[in-house]
C-alpha cells in the first residue's frame, strides 16, 4: 500500500509535540482517539502514522504524517480532506508541503497542454509570455472589447479576462465573451499573430459547464478559472470533461488558507490540470516573499511524476519597468501578467502595452 | 442600488491605514488604482468604497467597505469573490463579517427545512437533539451498518456518516448507504422512532449529483456535505437543485480559511441552504472560544432576512458528561454531536448512546 507524506508546521510546546503529532496523524484518518481504534478490524495502514518530527523554533515543529493513499480514491475532495480537511479546524497547524506517492500522482490528470502547450498556442518560442487583464467590471461590452482590440495589436499573448468579469448585467458572459473573441480573430488575422483570448469562467457546476460549452462552440482558445472559488473538485471536473483548451488557473480566494500558496497554486493546481498558474509575484501589492515565489515556479515547472511542467504567471501590481528583474528571477519559462500598471498609461494605453511586449521579447532565451 | 457592507480587520500601521482601507475597497471591485478607475464610463456605485475605519488596537483596525450586490448577481463563487477574492492573498487581512441587503438575502435560498424541519423530522420536540458519527473509515460496510444499529437502538435521533467515509473501497457510498438506511428502516419500524440516518456526499459535481439520486431513491432522510471540501458554489447548486431532503453542513477544510468562523459556518453557509451546521465546540480538541461558538449560534439561529433557523450542531471532542453544560451554554435549540466520547466504550457503545439520549430528554426546554 502506498502513502502520501504530509508536512505540517505546529505551533505550540515542545513537550506537547509528540501529542499533538499523533493527534493529527489520528485525525486525518480514522478520526477516533488511539484507545478508540478498533485495531483488529481495520486495515492496518488505514490509520494514520507520525514518520518524522522536527523541531524549527522554540515552539515550531514539522510534522511529517503518513496518509493512506487508499483513502483518498484519487478523488480531490478527498485528497483536500485527507490532507487538511479537520486538523485545519486547528488554528496552530499549517499544511506546508505533501509528497505523494506514484499512484496518487497517477490518479490526477495534471496539464494537458502545459508549458509548451501555450508556447505552441500563442507562438511565443525562447522567450517570456506577455498576458494582461481586461477590466474594470463594469464597463459594457463594447469598452472592453475595444480595450482587447488594443491589447491585441499591441501582440500580448493572452488577453484574459479580470476574475471579477463573471456575468453581470454590464458585460454578460456570452456577450462579452463572442465579442472579445472575435476582436482577436480579426486582429490575428489582419496581422497574421496568435494572440489568445481567455474568458474567466465562474459560477456554479452548471453555470460552468455551458460557459465551456458556449467557449468550445465559439473557438475560444484558452480559459481562465479560480479554482478555490469554484471549488477544487468542480474545477478537476471542469478541466477534465469541459475543458479541451489550456486552462490558467486564477488565486482569488486562495490565499485565505492556512495552506502553503507555493503548495496550493502550484503542486495541487497542477495536479489538477492547470495549465499555468497566476499567482501574487514578490514585491507587488501582495505579500509573498521572494522564497516563496520560487518554491511556486519550483512547484510548477519541476519534476512531478507523469506530469507536464505549468506556466507560472506571476501577477500582482508589476510595473513595465520590473520585466528584466523578473526574468532575471524566473528565467525566460513564465508568462508575466500585467494589468494595472498598463492602463495607468491611459489613452496611451497601446504604446505601454507594445512596449510590455517589446521588452520581453528583447530577453530571448539565454 | 443596494450594498454588502463588508468588514475586514487589519493588521499593519495605523498612519497607513487609510489607503490600505481604499486599497481594499478597489481590489474588490474595479482592482485597478484610482487613478486608472474611468470614472465617467462606469456605473458610479460599482467601485468599492470605504464606509468606516475603527481602530481596535496599536496595529489592528476594523475596515468596513461598501460592495456593490450588483456584482454579485446572487451567485456563490462571486459572492465569495467579492468578499475575499483577491484580498485574500493579503495575509494581513481577515473577513470577520459582512451584512447582506435584502436583494442579496432573498437571492439566496436558505435553510428549506430549517431547525423546525429537523425537529419534525426526528420527532424531536421540546428539547435538544441528538447526533453521532458512524466511523472509523476501514471498516467494512457490515461493521458500520452493525454500529448504526446500536445507535439507533439507542434513540440517537441523527447517525451521520464520518466525514472521512466517501467511496473508498472498504465500504463503497452506494453500499454502505443502503444497508444503514435499512437498518434505521428496521429498527424505527420495530421502536416506532424516527431516527434518521444521513450519508456523507463527496466528490465532483458528478459524484455529488450521482450520490443524491441514489439517496432519493433509497428513501435517506437527511445528508451531510462539507461544503468547503466540496466547494461553495457546488454545495449551493447540490441543495437547490438535487437534494428535497435536510442537509447538514460539515466544517472540513473550513477552518484553513483566515475568515471569521461564525461567519462562514453560520451566515455563509445557512445562506446557501444549509438546515443544520456541524461546528467545533469551544472546550474540545479545536481552538474556539465561548464567544465565537456563541456567535455561531446567533448566525445560525437569528434574524437574516427571510431565511428559517438553522440547527447549530456543536461537536469535536464532547463529552457525554458535558451535556448539562452545554445544554446551559446554547439551550435547547440545538443539536449536540457526540462520536469519539461513545466509541470509548468500546462493548458498552449501547449503554453510553443511550445515557447520552436519556441526559438530553431530562433537559426539557425550559
Amino acid at each position: 500500500m502506498s502513502f502520501i507524506l504530509a508536512t505540517y508546521h505546529v505551533t505550540g510546546p515542545a513537550h506537547e509535540i509528540e501529542a499533538r503529532a499523533e493527534a493529527i496523524a489520528l485525525e486525518q484518518t480514522v478520526e477516533l482517539p488511539r484507545a478508540a481504534v478498533p485495531d483488529g478490524e481495520l486495515p492496518a495502514p488505514v490509520v494514520g502514522e507520525v514518520a518524522a518530527i522536527r523541531q524549527l523554533g522554540e515552539s515550531l515543529h514539522g510534522v511529517e504524517v503518513r496518509l493512506s493513499a487508499a483513502l483518498v480514491e484519487n478523488r480531490p475532495s478527498q485528497l483536500i480532506n485527507v490532507l487538511f480537511g479537520n486538523i485545519s479546524l486547528q488554528e496552530s497547524v499549517t499544511l506546508v508541503d505533501a509528497h505523494f506517492p506514484e499512484e496518487t500522482l497517477r490518479g490526477f490528470p495534471g496539464p494537458r497542454h502545459g508549458m509548451d502547450g501555450l508556447r505552441q498556442l500563442t507562438g511565443a518560442q525562447g522567450r517570456a509570455l506577455t498576458c494582461t487583464a481586461l477590466k474594470p467590471v463594469g464597463l459594457p461590452t463594447s469598452a472592453l472589447a475595444e480595450r482587447c482590440r488594443i491589447f491585441a495589436q499591441a501582440g500580448i499573448d493572452v488577453i484574459k479576462d479580470d476574475h471579477g468579469l463573471v456575468d453581470q448585467a454590464f458585460a454578460p458572459f456570452a456577450q462579452r465573451v463572442a465579442a472579445c473573441q472575435r476582436v482577436v480573430e480579426e486582429v490575428n488575422e489582419a496581422r497574421g499573430s496568435q494572440v489568445v483570448y481567455a474568458p474567466n469562467l465562474s459560477g456554479t457546476p452548471g453555470d460552468l459547464f455551458r460557459q465551456a460549452e458556449l467557449c468550445r462552440e465559439l473557438g475560444v482558445a484558452a480559459v481562465m478559472v479560480s479554482p478555490m472559488l469554484v471549488g477544487l473538485p468542480v474545477f478537476s471536473e471542469l478541466v477534465a470533461d469541459h475543458l479541451p483548451m489550456p486552462v490558467l488557473a486564477h488565486p482569488a480566494f486562495g490565499g485565505a488558507l492556512r495552506m502553503d500558496p507555493a503548495f496550493q497554486q502550484g503542486s495541487l493546481f497542477r495536479l489538477l490540470g492547470a495549465d499555468a498558474s497566476i499567482f501574487a509575484n514578490y514585491g507587488g501589492r501582495f505579500s509573498y516573499s521572494p522564497e516563496t515565489c520560487r518554491r511556486m515556479a519550483d512547484n510548477l515547472r519541476g519534476p512531478f511524476g507523469p506530469h507536464k511542467p505549468a506556466l507560472p504567471t506571476p501577477a500582482g501590481g508589476m510595473q513595465v519597468d520590473r520585466i528584466d528583474e523578473i526574468i532575471d528571477f524566473y528565467g525566460t519559462d513564465v508568462m508575466l501578467l500585467i494589468g494595472g500598471s498598463l492602463y495607468m498609461a491611459g489613452d496611451q494605453l497601446y504604446a505601454r502595452s507594445r512596449a510590455f511586449v517589446e521588452n520581453v521579447a528583447d530577453r530571448k532565451r539565454e
